[in-house]
């Protein structure tokens, strides 16, 4: 098992590379599931975020090739919230969808060992198939998470360029001939290299970087020719299809190499039965994309 | 309430900076409490975790102002983890100890609000006084967060050189005239003003630098003079307690301005029998730090 090649090869098969953020917030849980005050700490609310994203998944079935979970989300219900995050990874292993965990996680030795043990080890209750890192910490800081894509074939993706408007308060500043978020790829490369998959030539270390940011994104590209990218921000956060597959390639299929993520235009759509608006909002979603690839 | 005035009155009363790092490192637990084979997954292990912590809490009674939890190592047991450490919260509250988890979280917008709610929010199930918070993303993802500082006196620790041997790889990059920890720290110095308290003049927006970076210490005091420093890896990691507080001012009893933590040292001695090696570890630590401030 090779994390991007399994990937890629079902993003294939299904001819877009729409990633659906399951992002329960609260206050836009459709009126239908909501019950109570809907308080992160009512007894309620645990329940009714797991049949609000169960019913999600469920509707997803065979038309998407991942799911990304906002952990953060969760970790506002308190333990209860990991515990539905539990029953929810379930099934999505039922279901045959990739899951990256958009954690962010980020520390050095013992205590980044305890986050890769936490998410990538095999048998682990919140295992996933790939998780989302921070790199302020230094190249040391991913060893073990890049251990994990050695050993167990799970992926990463480091943040590099992320799409909210302070984004460049560090992230642009200028180094000597580049700049921060450039290091970052730069830091990343070798590792890259290292862990390309067999089938596709796809590397199960990826990067983040915002739809909103195409110009950076062939940066980045230029840096890492292997890497994924989890593009976050396509829909709501305003960024169109086109934008957010620039830093794509060719591939058999059309351009390939990265998955876009949407959330709150899917999961909360404005239309006022849910039910149909979800299904406008996903197939529109997934044609957009399919048209942008082609 | 607030943050900094709180804990910089019981460091005053108590004489020392110390922070007991709470890490319940599987492997390193001690015999007498360990039931089974301590993998992550096994159903006896958070009972164990949960008892270890609770001896360790009730040792600290009155003899040091704050612990630190490191989330990580409760994440690693899935949500019975996080079950866990709600227990120890509630401990750490009836013993009067401060607590700053040790969660690293950095996101935007929504995201970032909802780590906010989950550990800053008053009656939040995992509340807690202070986090421990990653800048990459920039200044906006920094502001629930400081909300939660403004109106219900909580606290947060950015990390800003870290003790890792890796944490060159970004931190000390150069920029035009300065270096990325160096552009950090200067991104916080407004809010770092703001959030002063009145009874100290100690800023409840502190900042994190590695006992074993004492002129960046220096540096970055320059730059955030009511900052608290929160200082990693005394003890275990090998900075002596000089080094430790190199980055403190002059205050009314000593030096002050920051907490010292210690872990491993602490928590795992290598003394045979753990409850005298524990005494004398806390006590050695203590006396250390006192000493180094007068």
């Amino acid at each position: 098992m090779h994390f991007a090649d399994e990937l890629i090869g079902r993003i294939r098969e299904l001819g877009h590379p729409l990633c659906v953020g399951l992002d329960p917030h609260l206050e836009l849980i459709p009126a239908s599931f909501r019950k109570g005050s809907m308080r992160p700490e009512d007894p309620e609310t645990p329940e009714v975020v797991q049949a609000f994203c169960l019913e999600v998944i469920d509707r997803l079935g065979k038309r998407v090739a991942v799911v990304k979970p906002q952990i953060a989300l969760f970790e506002q219900l308190g333990w209860r919230g990991l515990q539905v995050l539990e029953v929810l990874l379930d099934r999505c292993r039922s279901s045959e969808l990739s899951v990256i965990l958009d954690a962010k996680r980020g520390d050095i030795g013992s205590t980044a060992e305890g986050y890769a043990r936490a998410y990538l080890e095999p048998g682990a209750r919140l295992g996933v198939d790939a998780i989302t890192v921070n790199p302020y910490l230094g190249h040391d800081s991913l060893a073990p998470f890049l251990e994990r894509c050695r050993s167990h074939g799970r992926g990463i993706f480091v943040l590099v360029k992320t799409s909210n408007p302070g984004s460049g308060d560090l992230q642009d500043r200028s180094l000597a001939g580049t700049t921060v978020f450039e290091a970052v790829a730069e830091l990343l490369a070798e590792d890259c290299q290292r862990l390309v998959g067999p089938d596709t030539g796809w590397s199960s270390l990826g990067v983040v970087v915002g739809a909103n940011h195409p110009d950076q994104a062939e940066r980045v590209r230029r840096r890492l020719p292997e890497a994924l990218f989890l593009v976050p921000g396509f829909g709501a956060q305003g960024a169109g299809a086109e934008q957010a597959v620039r830093g794509f390639r060719s591939g058999p299929r059309g351009r390939e190499g990265g998955i876009v993520s949407s959330s709150r235009a899917i999961l909360f759509p404005e239309s006022p039965a849910w039910e149909s608006g979800f299904e406008a909002a996903l197939g529109e979603a997934i044609d957009r994309l399919g048209e942008a690839i082609r």
